[in-house]
Parts: structure tokens; C-alpha cells; sequence
């Protein structure tokens, strides 16, 4: 049944995974007493939006500000632009600005002061805190950096210090679990201390935590006031290799065809490549074999398990070569379909700009 | 004046020197005696090959049946889709064939059968061989594999066998000038003996071959008839440190807003990510040290050289990492924009979308 609608690269969305996704993000929420500010970059989808709001979750983050008047073209009104403010959207800011509830995050004197000066609409601010992905944001440690952001708007009329916000970004650098639990640990150690020292400063100070590595295997969010997680809405290779997620939670796939065989490598050649997948990669060995992604059988309504023997070797513009064994190898013809885990699930959702959802559904995405 | 219409990371494009590239590649097959047939994959704009075809050029190759049905829309009616056919998309092939020339690329006895099998018009058919690329085709010294694929389709109705298409995709890969040249000769010296040995079997026997680097640099394609390059139109920086172009060649670069500043890493952060530029790098150094671009001045017309002592060394999402000297960090604040030449022009256009020309008019592409 699926098998018939795919001619080309298309990416296939499980939606009882992805709920099931977004319903145990729900519940470590609720469990950790935090609210859950979901980012939606990952999917980008007003459909997959609307599964969140049937939920009763009403608040949510972007990264651009096409992204944010998307969504809030689409009924969200609380919405978190979590990358520093780019100020020279500062037109497209103060229109949306006047529609909803806009956030914005800074980490500089010039942005706020910009922000003030050049806004007529009210928007909340994060003080955007690094706790050591060392990409951007003020070291935690750096209090009088914090204060010095925190005072300049103490009187601003446009401006609303709401708290700081914060992502854990080594987390997917990390080697194991007991590595993302100690960024973790450290990361609530000094946003509490941060926390404790503005509380005064700061009514109602919100600190905001998100990545999805501490997000899926941590318990634990003291102090913390709002996670925004994205990508444990469909997961992907490379959370489950840091252990964010079972294989069963991953919850897109890639169906391409097969367009070429090489029975002296025992290759598949698929019509998929890094403009489908994006060039995102691991490291398979200790040799540094580079793994595009994991290979799945396309079923008639989803996929299979990840197929041992098998994995993305390369990418191209739009040809991949899939390094299999011999019996694998014999199993697939030209013109089947083979299925590829993401490494990369929102870089790729991202490429693709549509879901076909495994009950047949197409799901449109932001357009480009 | 080019910098007040940029709010966004937005792909600039220097019409000039794409032009120059264009004339230079007309210039090099016409003094070669061979056919230009370039690949539209890397601009994917109905405008920019209007260039093309204002110059005499009238026949292309693409890498999609979207793009070959764009490009058909658009007043192109002799298209190679260069890539091993994917036999799933047969009815749009069909339909495509009865407007235009079409020719598809095979490797394979199955997909010659199913096409003869399921046409209802006519196409051209190459014979994809390889020249030590090993991505996909008929190794060229397997002329009894080569053999049986024309004797196929001898008594064909829908196809016509018109040549061999090769693609020495391992120059990308190569040290050095030298080493591309000697990639190159090998390539012409395998194409020629195979030539000779079909001649008889494939009237007007066509010999397409195409990569950026042999064509930009060499001066020798003896045998050949027709040649396919495509990332020359903008070029890019692995171009660049390959040698098939100079600095001043490389057509396009990305302007992107910067977001924040750390002076203690001496790092500037950009908004402009792998979702703008894509993650292809190269390594910087024996370490492996990773660029993801050059960086250069926006100037009011365009930008200017590549900055010593900066790179663009990491890509997240949307964010993308400036390392540079005390110098230039100083030179550039918050809401500045800075200039980004992309490693792989080809998927960074694929990602933007669209262009804006440097005499500032936006340029459309095929919608995704």
C-alpha cells in the first residue's frame, strides 16, 4: 500500500511513534513538574503542531523568524525565537511582536539596547547562558556579565527579562550516557546558583533547558522551569546511539530507490543523497568509517528493524551507496525500495519539505 | 545597497564572474572540439540557464526527473538525466519523452528491459561506464558486461543506444593538480579504448563525460564528445583548493547576519547554519581541523577577498562559528554582515533556494 505511492527519495513519518514521542515528552514534563516548550524546528509542521496543541501544550520555540510567523499563522501564541535576535529582522519582530506572545534571546548590551530603542511592541527576553557547549551565550560563572544584561532592562518599557535560557549542546557530542548525565548535573548545579542569585532581580525568573539527550534519559530537573526539547519528536540514529531513545522511537525513515547494483562491492547505489539526507554522518569504528544512516526494510506500512550487515557508506548529491553483506545484497533488486534511519532527523526533515505519513497521508511542512 | 535588502542569511550571486565562468567553459569545448552539455543540478534556475541558452548552449543534463521537467517548461528539449534511471518514476519519464529528447543513463540489464518493456516513446540511452570512481557504471575494461548491454538493445524500439557516459568523481578527491590530470588521462585513455571497440556496434557513438575539475583544468579531451560540468558555473572553495578555479572565479557566496561575539574564543557567531550552507567541510589541516567556508568581506556591489585568519569552523542548525584573529574580530559587531564562500556550491544553492544577484535582483529556482 505504501510501497505504491513512493516513486521517489521520501520521507516516511510513523505517526503512532511520533505520538508516542511526543506523549512521553508530555509526561517527564509533567513528572519534573516543567513545562514543555517543544522546539519545532525538527518537524516544521503545522500538522504535527496541531498533535501538540490536542495535547494541551501551548507553548513552543523556533529558530527563524519565518518559523515563528508560521506557527503563529497557524494559532500559537507563545512562542520562543531560541537563537540570539537577529537584529536586522527587527521589522519582522515588531509586527509579530504586536500579534503574540514574541520571546527573544540575547546575550549581548548592543541587542537589548537595540531591542528597546528600536521596538514599539512589548517582547519577553531570555538571557541566553552557556553551560559549556562554549557556542554561545554568557558563562553561567560570568555573573556580573548576567547582572549587567539583567539592570539594562530593568526600566526598559519593551522589554521583559523573563530568565535565562539554556542547551546543553555537548550532550550530542557525548560518549556515553554517564557523560550526558554529568553535563547535566553540572548544568542544573550552576543554573540553580544562577537562579538563586537573580531570583530577586527577575519576577517570576524562568530558566529554560533544552536538548534532548538530558531531556530523554535524565530524571532530574531541579530548579528547572521550562525544557525545550525538539528532535525527541522523531528521534534518529544518532540519539540512539547516545542512548536518547530505543530504536522503535525513531519515527521517520527515508524510503529511496534502488537504482544501481555492484555485485563485486556488494552495493547498493540508492537515488538519495545529501540533498535528501543532509551530509551529517558518524563515526561507525575507531578507523573513522564514516555511517549516513542505518538501513531498514520498507514494509507495507512502515519499516522494519535496523538491518545488521548494512549501513549509508557515502553520499553524493543524489546517490548514496549502501556497504551490505552478501546475503542483503541478493535480497534487494533495482527499482525496490530500501529504507534509511536519519543520522540527522531534522537536518533532513528540513531537506525534504513533506512527510508521507505510513497511513498514507501526505503532511505538508513550512514552505521554503 | 546590497546590504539594506539583507535581513537573512541569503546566497549572493555575482553575475559577472558567473557569466565569465560560463564563457570560459564555452571557450574551453569549443577549442576541444566537444559539445557542452552542462549539468543544471548546481544552479537549478530557469534564468541562469537562460544564459546558457542565449549563448548557443541547447542541450543539458539534470539530476532529477523535477529538474528535467523544469528545465522542459522552461524551453529545454534535449535533456540527459545523469544519474542510473529510476525505473519507479516510469510514467513521468514517459511523459517527458513525448515533448523532449530525453536520454537516460543505464548500468543494468533489468533496467533496459523494463524500459523497452514499459516506454511508450522514444529515448536516447547512455551506458553509464566507470572511470575509477567505483560510485556507480560498468568498470570501462568490463567490455563483455559493456557488450551485452548494446547487443540488448539492438532491436529496441524505444531505445536508442547513443554512447558512454562517464563521471571521474574521484578528482574531488585528489591531492593535487597532478593528480587530477592523471585520473584524467587514464579516463580519456579507457573511454578511447572502449570507443574503438563499439564504434562499428553504435552509430554516432557519443562519449560524454563530465567533472568540473578535468574540465576546468585540463586542455586535453581527445576522444571525448561531449562534456558535462556543472559546479563551474559558480565554482566554490573545494574547487578552489583543488585548483580548477581562482579565488575570483567562485561566483557566489552566503551573507549572513552575526548573532553574537565571544571575545575571550575570539569567535564570532553567524546566523547561517547546515540548513543554509550544508555540512560539507574540508579538512583545514593534518589534524583534520574542519572548515565549513572561507569568510570574506560584503562590499556594496559583492565581497572581497578571502580573509586570512578567519574560517567558519563549526555548523549547527542555524548557527554557524567564525574563528578569527584579534584583528578581524574587532572588525565586525553585532548585526554586521559577513560573507561566507560555501564549500560545495551545489548543495548550498540546493539548500537557499534562491539568489540575489549582486546587482540586486533576486533570482528564482525550481520550486522544491
Amino acid at each position: 500500500m505504501l510501497e505504491s505511492k513512493i516513486i521517489r527519495p521520501t520521507l516516511l513519518l510513523d505517526k503512532a511513534k511520533c505520538l508516542m514521542n511526543i506523549d512521553a515528552m508530555i509526561a517527564k514534563a509533567k513528572r519534573s513538574n516543567t513545562i514543555l516548550r517543544p522546539h519545532f524546528k525538527t518537524h516544521q509542521s503545522s500538522e504535527i503542531g496541531k498533535w501538540f496543541m490536542d495535547r494541551g501544550i501551548n507553548s513552543i520555540a523556533v529558530s527563524s523568524m519565518s518559523m515563528a510567523n508560521y506557527f503563529a499563522d497557524n494559532g500559537w501564541m507563545d512562542i520562543t525565537l531560541a537563537i540570539p535576535v537577529n537584529v536586522r529582522e527587527i521589522d519582522l519582530i515588531d509586527k509579530l511582536a504586536s500579534k503574540i506572545q514574541l520571546n527573544l534571546v540575547v546575550e549581548s548590551r548592543e541587542s537589548i539596547l537595540f531591542l528597546e530603542s528600536e521596538l514599539k511592541h512589548a517582547v519577553g527576553i531570555f538571557i541566553k547562558v552557556d553551560t559549556g557547549y562554549q557556542r554561545c551565550g554568557i558563562p553561567t560563572e560570568a555573573t556580573e556579565s548576567v547582572r549587567m544584561l539583567v539592570d539594562l532592562m530593568k526600566d526598559a518599557e519593551k522589554l521583559t527579562c523573563k530568565g535565562f535560557l539554556a542547551h546543553t549542546g555537548q550532550n550530542y557530542k557525548a560518549k556515553d550516557q554517564t557523560e550526558i548525565h554529568k553535563n547535566h548535573s553540572k548544568a542544573l548545579l550552576d543554573l540553580n546558583e544562577l537562579k538563586d542569585l537573580f531570583r530577586k532581580d527577575i519576577p517570576n525568573l524562568i530558566v529554560s533547558l533544552g536538548d534532548t539527550p538530558a531531556c530523554s534519559i535524565s530524571e532530574e530537573f531541579y530548579g528547572i522551569d521550562e525544557i525545550r526539547p525538539g528532535n525527541f519528536v522523531f528521534y534518529d540514529v544518532m540519539q540512539y546511539v547516545l542512548g536518547s531513545c530505543d530504536e522503535n522511537q525513531i519515527a521517520v525513515a527515508m524510503a529511496c530507490p534502488i537504482i544501481a547494483r555492484n555485485i563485486d562491492r556488494k552495493e547498493l547505489v540508492i537515488y538519495g543523497g545529501a540533498i535528501h539526507l543532509s551530509k551529517e554522518y558518524l563515526e561507525a569504528d575507531e578507523e573513522g568509517t564514516k555511517l549516513f544512516g542505518s538501513i531498514v526494510r520498507i514494509s507495507e506500512n512502515g519499516w522494519g528493524e535496523i538491518l545488521g550487515g548494512a549501513y549509508l557508506a557515502s553520499l553524493s548529491q543524489e546517490h548514496g551507496i549502501i556497504r551490505c553483506s552478501d546475503g542483503l545484497f541478493d535480497s534487494f533488486q533495482i527499482g525496490d525500495l530500501i529504507g534509511i534511519l536519519p543520522v540527522h532527523s531534522c537536518l533532513t526533515a528540513n531537506l525534504m519539505g513533506q512527510y508521507l505519513s505510513t497511513d498514507g497521508n501526505w503532511l505538508e511542512m513550512m514552505p521554503k
